[in-house]
């Protein structure tokens, strides 16, 4: 794992990275709580292939997998929660791996809030100058017993 | 992504690295298809970080996840199916990623397959000389409206 140093110790190219991609998965985050799909492209490779939490086992491509995040954020009535935490970082030259705990969800008419915490790995190539997402993989774990989604557990 | 060169360009790095990895992934499954819990033991880094398909969010070091391993293992009676296919890989120095699809199942009685398509995200860092897995994630898709896990999708 690879963490941001503290300020006594030199940085390295590896720190450096690390705080690149803590400072990319906060701003994706917010992005997406903005229901801000042009922005959201900009994350992407043009061929990312993702594995989502819902619905469907692959998704290839940025535009195929920009119309699913569509069709999500079309779900939501107000404000979308969406909180990214023990997020730990691998990383070598220009390749990057984030892995964390989501918490995600709506507020209702009542405002109470309705969220499960899922988990995210989000692999990025540095292409062109930027880090962009190649792939990633969100999900929920399931109840071995009943095939159902474990939405209420927490970290 | 990188993949194995054909015989008639030159082997780079990356794509020794891309062949080392998938003749990990294959061994790897082979030998979870065998039960053989010591040797799964080998493929892991002592602080992995796996997110798995089923019952906790996630589990933290080796000896917690083999406890998983051997508890989901228990549940199998007869041959077990782990096959993975659509393959591809990232790497970068002493980093690779790998992220497939896996059928993963078993036989009943009757010699009838009861197997579902998860995905796989495999995280390797080389320590001491070989690859090691320090984060994976396996899930299934959920259905957005049941919560009822999607287990009968196909590639």
């Amino acid at each position: 794992m690879s963490t941001p140093g503290n300020p006594t110790t030199p940085t390295t190219a590896t720190e450096s990275t690390a705080a690149e991609i803590r400072a990319l998965v906060a701003s994706f985050a917010d992005v997406a709580r903005r229901f801000d799909l042009d922005r959201l492209a900009d994350y992407y490779a043009a061929d990312v292939r993702a594995f989502d939490a819902i619905n469907q086992l692959e998704f290839r491509g940025r535009d195929v997998y920009l119309r699913h995040w569509a069709d999500c954020l079309a779900q939501c009535n107000g404000p979308m929660i969406f909180e990214t935490d023990h997020l730990e970082i691998e990383s070598a030259g220009d390749l990057a791996v984030a892995h964390c705990l989501t918490r995600c969800g709506g507020v209702d008419d009542q405002g109470q809030e309705h969220t499960s915490w899922m988990r995210a790995t989000i692999v990025f190539r540095k292409l062109a100058g930027r880090w962009q997402t190649v792939h990633e993989h969100f999900s929920l774990p399931v109840d071995m017993e009943t095939g159902q989604m474990l939405g209420g557990l927490k970290p």
